[in-house]
Formats: structure tokens, C-alpha cells, sequence
């Protein structure tokens, strides 16, 4: 094509607008909200001055531009006011994945080349270990028992520090993916990244139907750690829009409950495993937590959690993205009447957003957004990633009649067997339709014969008492009629207490199907 | 400071995605609403094929990414069509102010550089005198009487049209100021800034009080010409959201409030006369037009006229901004209880939007944002704009208490007589409380003695018949109390049948002011 003509910047001092964080800071006047933390609440002048003392303080301390500070703390004021200050300086953030092992915890330290650490007294038996193999140069220690070094640092600070303008394009944060296989990933996401995220997804959530969304009148708590994926970017939402904001601290559900009435929390965001341990506190003290809006990511939102979460005044709802895409993309919603399935879908894209069903990859669900990783640190994983010009989000979609992305599984959790693709989430929906069971994972195992083969792990709950026969007879029954493939009928079925889960309540197929062929090749044996 | 570190690019294919306006329209299943113009409706996914036909046919027609197509038509989906075709052809959409003087239109056309035309029918006398002195290349005539050439481009149209990625900062638009004082100065837009507009003008209305924003089921009507300022940049952040869109044609009382009432509009934008208008006609039909919300823009909201726009179920609020900011900057908005003057102000500014009172500049408010106008095709105007590094507004403004802009006065609308500032604003009102008055303005005109001097122009309406010695009464009243300088009372009122008035219907004080000049010579001759 011919070119376009590009903007001519005509005056002498016109001003070139570059998307930084520092951008969606609220000016002070126009909310009287606050924000919530640590027995603690500032007004947002007072949250907007602790960020410029914050930020004056690191870089009288000796963080400058380029710089990565690394921070491990729970969902608190802190971490929000690292969010903004440390980019602001044009320094890197990088939230620690405080849930991995010491060992990975360190690798991602290490990878981030972080010269500063802000943390958390609970982690100081962590850092005491962690502290002689990395490069760090000063560190600040808070909480807890200890003195409060980010209040003293924060003292230090000048409230008028004047933040300079750099280019958008700047690493504003950095973390790691969980790696549900091999060592944690790093990925990269620019202030203008997160610009753009922050305002689509307000754009998004603002829009979606009464009792789905928010407005600035709401009052926002994350459940969701802030280490992890910028806490689903709801943060920078809450503080562009000016909202009153709660942060809880370490989980645990008595203070999360109480904060919710509290404060009178409306809108949060967790992972299925959260909200059942909410739904099931609401229950034993017959609670009415109405009303509160609940973002579901993480993993899929089941439909009858979505259901039980109304019986206790909670409207759930999927969104959907990961830690390569800063992270949220689509969001789902219901009509007024509609079932409540509807709203467990991974949903519709977010504005900018362009979503793809790859047919030549298993149906893998394909991604293109200005605020996706454009790589890690590794150049074999990056091009994977990326191939093709689209981000590979590793999940198999599908998408509906209106548009909303329906996830059907992940692609590695796809069992390829006699030539015949098992969906391990299909064969794990069938195993809990039968009464006794509680929670059900499927994997592949290799096999010599048929290629892989799944193996399921069964967690029995109330009900009768089942069995391996039993559930194999199940399972045999529905491939009769046609419902799953008759490949589809696991080689074993195991019985466990719980299912092991990741740093952030994901299921843990690594280690089943380490577990799995471990076990095969004793009975084989 | 030291840089930043920026983002790379690890990954060979990673898609680094432009910010180009092709990217707002949505996916068609996902929105079930239509578009409605000209007696037509359309579902999404039939008005995005029709902007692949007609990209495809302009393209095919000789338009290459760089020219200019210049449009003249009333508010329709063709219009809206070419809003999107044009630019995602990487050509320039030029909206021509059909309103103006044809001399004028004909600087405006010649300044762009169109080598295409698109006009409506109802123009063609225009046209027929415009051409023969223009570069114009190529040209479409549609609507009334010919033959639609509109439909008959499209027809020829691909709508499997595939659009090229180029760079975000390629001019997406192209449109001239009203010209107050000297030629109609074009402005310059770009995708980047379009884009941006659009998701913080969405994520603003979205996040409005109840009854004073939109969500995706409202339904939209501009009653503002799409030839001024991208029709307020709310098209386009209606096409994003997947609304139902009905676009009114050449402005009628009865076929708006028809439309209005058939396709149960619910949010529209005007300017304060076509309020007035609208207010009229409910009345004189005692019809109730609840729910509708007006962004009003243009010129000040009157308090007066958003109680009286109540009385009819209309909730008015003010927007602001100006052809060089794109448009939206600030959006008003009230909470329950507040009173209505509330909505009258210029409001909050939009997200990113940076606003601050230039006290050096005896109060004129300076913006930035990442979508205002570069510069004009003039370099002196441009870095008059400019000065400084902040968008020269030329109004004067207050900050309120909550952070709310007040607009004081136009800074050229300010009177400096006998070394004080008088506001022609202020005048004006408290000319407009007197019983009798209907409407008032005030200009300043050059005095030897005291530079400048004010002199009245009035609309008389219902009540006592007031007389220059009358008014002057009231105001040397006010003066004593202190309540108005006593400078401020007007050496000459004139009293008129109507107010003159510019193309975009704002009062037309060069014309009063050139009046009141032959006036005051004649009276001293």
C-alpha cells in the first residue's frame, strides 16, 4: 500500500502525550473514597502523596530508571503504592511469586535482577535464605514484628517529587508465569500496556449489565494475589476510576468476610478455590453477602459453584486471561433470564480485543491485544508463544453463537490416544456427575500401545461410597450412547485426600501425571 | 535521569499492535442492536461488511492510503461508514462544515487537499459552484433526487476487503474550526488519538450516575453535526460498544422527537439552542421524553434551561471541549440530591486528561491529553496554542472544591476596561435576570479612554418592555452593592429581533462586535 500520512507535531512545544502510569492517577479532589489496609485509610490526597514520597524516598535510597525493585507482601496499600511509584520512576516492578517453592522464588529473583527488595516481615525466614546468592543492594523489611522500614522510608520522601515523562514503551513491571511445566517464565508489560489494559477494562466492566460490573461508587477488594498478574489489573482500574479501595491482607477468611460487611465490599475477583471457601464460611454462619461481584479466573468457573455462589448473594462471573496477557480479555456476562452457565464462559473479548479459534492447532485459542507480553526471556518459548503473529494461549475455545469465547480445555490437557483426542476436562465433568465424588482430575499417561492414556485422581465426597468399578462403569455407560469416546475410559482411577494445586490453586497435573506413571510402572512391576 | 529500560521484542513474530481505529469495531455477534438511518436498519454484521464494500470500492475508485476524501452530508450511516472506511484505508476523512459560508467551504475543501468528494444531494448547488475551483479528482453523489451513488459504490465494494496495519500516528481525520476570528483554522487527528478518545470517552459515560451515562443497551442519536468534531467522538464510542445507533438525517423537530419516540432513544448530545428546540416542541405536545440523557456541548449549559429540560424528563448535563481537543475533555456529572447547576459545569476531566488554571493568563485553563490537534495548518496559531507545552483553551476556568471545572468566560469575551477585568459572561447573566429579558450578550469594543468598553445587545421576551435606561438601572444597582464592577455597565444597549449566530449556533460576537463599532461611529459622527 501507499503510506498514510503521519501526524506532523506543527507547534514549536506542542505536547507529545506518552501513556505512562503515572497518567492514571485520579486528580485528588474529584473522589472522597479511600482506600483500606492494615487497620489503616487514606484519602486518595493522602494515598497520591504517599506515592510521590514513596518514589522520591527509592530514589534517594539509590533506585533509578531501569532499576528493578522486587517486592514480596500481601494484598496491602504497600503494594498498591508500588504499582504506581516504581514505574513511576521509570524502574521496574517485580512482583514475587511468594507461593513457589524457595528454590523457584529465588530463580525468579535472580531472572529479574532485582537490586532492591521491599518485603514483608513474614518473609524475612525466606529472604534470610534467599539474600547471599542474588544481587540485591538494599533492601527495606515492614510488618510484622519488625520496625516499619517502608513507613520510615516513606517518611524521607518528598511529597512534591516531580515525576519526568519517558517513553510508553519503558518495562513498567515484570513476573513470572507459575510453570506448570519447567522453570517459571518471565514476561514484561510496558506502561502503555498497562494504560491500554486499565482503560479497556474499565470501559468493559463499566458496561456490563446491573450487578455485573462496577461504577466508581462501588467498593473494590482483590482476592486475588497481588504478585500475580498485576492482581488481574483491577487495581489501576479502581484508583484511575477513583473508588473506594479494601486490601486484605494475608487470606483468611474471617478477615475477608468482615472486611466485605465492613466495608461494605461490592466487587472482587478469585479463583474458584477462594470462592468456595467463601461460599462455604457464608453458609456455616448463614450469611447474605449481597450484594457482591465476583471476577473468576484462574481456572474455569463451574457452573454449579456459579449457582451456589447465588444462594449466598454472590454473582460470579469468568473472566479470562493468563500471565502473558496483562492478563484480562474477555469477560463474560448474562442478559436478565439467561442461565447461569452463561456467565461461566471465559466471555467477550475486551474492546482492541482480537480473539482467534486456530483449527490447525486443535482449536487453540489465539490472541492479538496492545497489551499482550510480546515474548520471555527465553527466545525458543517467546517464538512458540508468538508463531504466527498470535499469542498461543495453550487453551482449546470454541465460540458460541454470540460471540463469547467458550474455553473446552487446555491443549496440553488434551489426551491423544489411539488416534483419538479425550478432553481430560470433558472426562472430569462426567467423573463428578457421580454421586460420591467431590473433585475429579484427569491425565495423560504415555503409553506404548495407544500413544497416551488417561488416569483419573478421585477425591470422594458425600454420598455413597465409589469405587474404581464403579466410576469405570459410569464412564463405560456414557461411551455406550456416544456421549465420549470409548478411548475415554481411564486405565486406573486413583482415590486421594486432596489434589495437590499450584502456587495459585490450580490443579497440579504435573505432578498427577508424575504420581500416575510413577504408580504404573510399580503395578507393571 | 538515567532511561528506562524498554520493552523488546524477544520473540521473532510477536505482533506489536497499532492503535489504528479499525481496531473499535466490534465482533458483529456479539451485539444483537442495529443501526438506524434514512428510513434503513442494519444489523452490526451488515454494517461492517458495508465498510469492507465501501473501502474495497473507494479503493478500487483511485482513493490510496495519504489522499484526502472530503464528505458533505446530513447525520447518517454513511457517514458513520465512512468515519470507519476512510481512515482504515490509511486515506483522511475531511468533514466538511457544511454551515459555513460557500466561500468558505471552498478554503476548507482547498486546505485539505481532497481529491475525493462524497456530498449528499442537497449540497449539489454548493458543489456545482465549489468544484470548477477545487483539485477534486473524483466524486459520489447520493440521497434526493440523483441517483444513489453511495449505494451504487458500495455494491461495487469487496466484502471480504482486507486492511493493511500501518502506523498509529497516520491521520485518521481532518476538520476545520468555525473560525470566530480570521479563516477556519483545520485541526489533525490521528488514530492513535481517535482510539484513545474513544476507550476514555467509554469508560467516562459508562461509569456515569444512573440516568446520566450510557451502557451498551442504551440507544444512541447524535443531534450534533458529524462534520464538527468526530459528531463529538461519540459514534465511534457507540460502535465500539455494539449500540444501537439512529442517526437523524437533516435536523427536523418532528423527526427527531419521532425517532426519539419510536426507537426509544436514550442518549444524545446537542448544543443549548436544539435543547431549547426540543424542550419547545414537548411542550407545545405535552409529551414526557423520559428517559433521555443530553451531553450538552457547544457552548455553557444555562441552569435555567437543565430545569426546564427536567420539567420534559430530559437530564442535560455539560460536556466541554473544542474542535483542538478532539473532542471530550471534561464530562459533568451530579450525584442524587446535588443540585442541577451541578451538570451545568464543565465538569470532571476523562481519564488521562491533565487540566490546570494558568493564573498568569488571567485564568485560562491549559490541557493535556493524548488526543488534541498537534498544531493548525498555520505555524503561528500553532504555537500560540501551544505555548508552553499545554493546549491553550483561550476560556477561563475555576477548579471547584471536587475538582469540577467551571468555565468563567471565553478569554476573548473578557472586557479589559479602565485597567479591570470585566466578564461579558457575568454581564450577561445579570442581564438576563432582569423580567423582560429573553437573551443577552455583551461585547467589548475599542474605546481611546479606557480601552476597551462594554456594550449590550438584548432579546426582549415576555414581561415589562425594558429600556436602556431600565437595564442600565439595574446593573449601576448591582454595581453599587459591589456585586459587578462599576466599570462593567454598558455604555450603549442595542435591542434585536435575534441574536446573530455561527454555524454551530454559538452567538456570533465578531458580527455583534463589528455592529457595535459602525454603531457607536455612527452615533459620534
Amino acid at each position: 500500500m501507499t503510506q498514510p500520512r503521519l501526524l506532523e507535531t506543527v507547534a514549536a512545544e506542542a505536547y507529545s502525550y506518552p501513556l505512562l502510569i503515572r497518567r492514571l492517577l485520579p486528580k485528588p479532589e474529584t473522589t472522597s473514597q479511600e482506600i483500606v489496609s492494615d487497620g489503616r485509610r487514606f484519602g486518595y490526597a493522602a494515598f497520591i502523596e504517599r506515592i510521590h514520597r514513596l518514589a522520591s524516598a527509592l530514589s534517594q535510597f539509590g533506585v533509578k530508571a531501569g532499576d528493578t525493585v522486587a517486592v514480596m507482601d500481601w494484598d496491602s496499600h504497600r503494594y498498591l503504592e508500588c504499582y504506581f511509584a516504581i514505574p513511576m520512576l521509570g524502574a521496574i516492578l517485580q512482583t514475587v511469586n511468594v507461593r513457589l517453592a524457595p528454590a523457584a522464588i529465588g530463580f525468579t529473583l535472580r531472572q529479574s535482577g532485582a537490586s532492591t527488595l521491599l518485603y514483608h516481615d513474614d518473609f524475612k525466614p525466606l529472604a534470610d535464605v534467599l539474600l547471599p546468592g542474588l544481587q540485591i543492594e538494599r533492601s527495606v523489611t515492614f510488618g510484622g514484628s519488625a520496625a516499619d522500614g517502608f513507613e520510615a522510608l516513606i517518611e524521607t520522601g518528598d511529597p512534591g517529587y516531580v515525576f519526568e515523562d519517558f517513553d510508553e514503551n519503558a518495562i513498567a513491571t515484570t513476573f513470572h508465569t507459575t510453570g506448570t511445566t519447567g522453570d517459571p517464565k518471565q514476561v514484561f508489560f510496558s506502561h502503555r500496556q498497562l494504560v491500554l489494559h486499565t482503560l479497556a477494562a474499565a470501559a468493559t466492566i463499566a458496561n456490563q449489565p446491573i450487578g455485573q460490573g462496577v461504577t466508581r461508587n462501588d467498593v473494590y477488594m482483590p482476592i486475588t494475589p497481588m504478585f500475580h498478574v498485576h492482581a488481574w489489573g483491577m487495581p489501576y482500574v479502581a484508583t484511575m476510576l477513583g473508588m473506594k479501595q479494601v486490601y486484605p491482607g494475608r487470606y483468611d477468611p474471617a478477615t475477608i468476610l468482615a472486611l466485605k460487611r465492613d466495608e461494605r465490599v461490592t466487587y472482587s475477583h478469585c479463583v474458584p478455590t477462594i470462592l468456595r471457601m467463601v461460599i462455604d464460611v457464608a453458609r456455616a454462619n448463614a450469611l447474605d453477602l449481597a450484594p457482591w461481584t465476583m471476577m473468576i479466573g484462574g481456572s474455569a468457573l463451574p457452573e454449579a459453584l456459579a449457582e451456589e455462589a447465588e444462594g449466598v448473594g454472590v454473582i460470579a462471573l469468568s473472566g479470562y486471561g493468563m500471565s502473558e496477557t496483562g492478563p484480562v480479555v474477555t469477560l463474560a456476562r448474562s442478559k436478565p433470564g439467561e442461565a447461569v452457565g452463561v456467565r461461566c464462559r471465559a466471555g467477550f473479548p475486551l474492546p482492541l480485543v482480537e480473539v482467534a479459534v486456530d483449527q490447525s492447532r486443535g482449536g487453540e485459542l489465539t490472541i492479538r491485544a496492545p497489551w499482550l507480553t510480546q515474548g520471555y526471556s527465553l527466545q525458543d518459548a517467546s517464538d512458540a508463544l508468538w508463531e504466527g503473529g498470535r499469542l498461543h494461549t495453550g487453551d482449546i475455545a470454541e465460540l458460541d453463537a454470540d460471540g463469547a469465547v467458550r474455553i473446552v480445555d487446555r491443549l496440553k490437557d488434551v489426551i491423544k490416544t489411539g488416534g483419538e483426542w479425550v478432553s481430560s476436562l470433558e472426562l472430569e465433568s462426567l467423573l463428578m456427575e457421580a454421586a460420591g465424588v467431590a473433585e475429579a482430575a484427569v491425565v495423560g499417561i504415555p503409553d506404548a500401545r495407544w500413544g497416551e492414556r488417561p488416569v483419573a485422581f478421585i477425591v470422594r465426597g458425600a454420598g455413597p461410597a465409589v469405587t474404581e468399578g464403579s466410576l469405570r462403569h459410569a464412564v463405560s455407560e456414557r461411551a455406550q450412547t456416544g456421549a465420549i469416546s470409548r478411548y475415554a475410559i481411564p486405565d486406573a482411577i486413583y482415590f486421594c485426600e486432596v489434589l495437590p494445586r499450584t502456587s495459585v490453586g490450580k490443579v497440579d497435573k504435573k505432578a498427577l501425571r508424575e504420581t500416575a506413571i510413577t504408580s504404573a510402572s510399580l503395578a507393571s512391576a
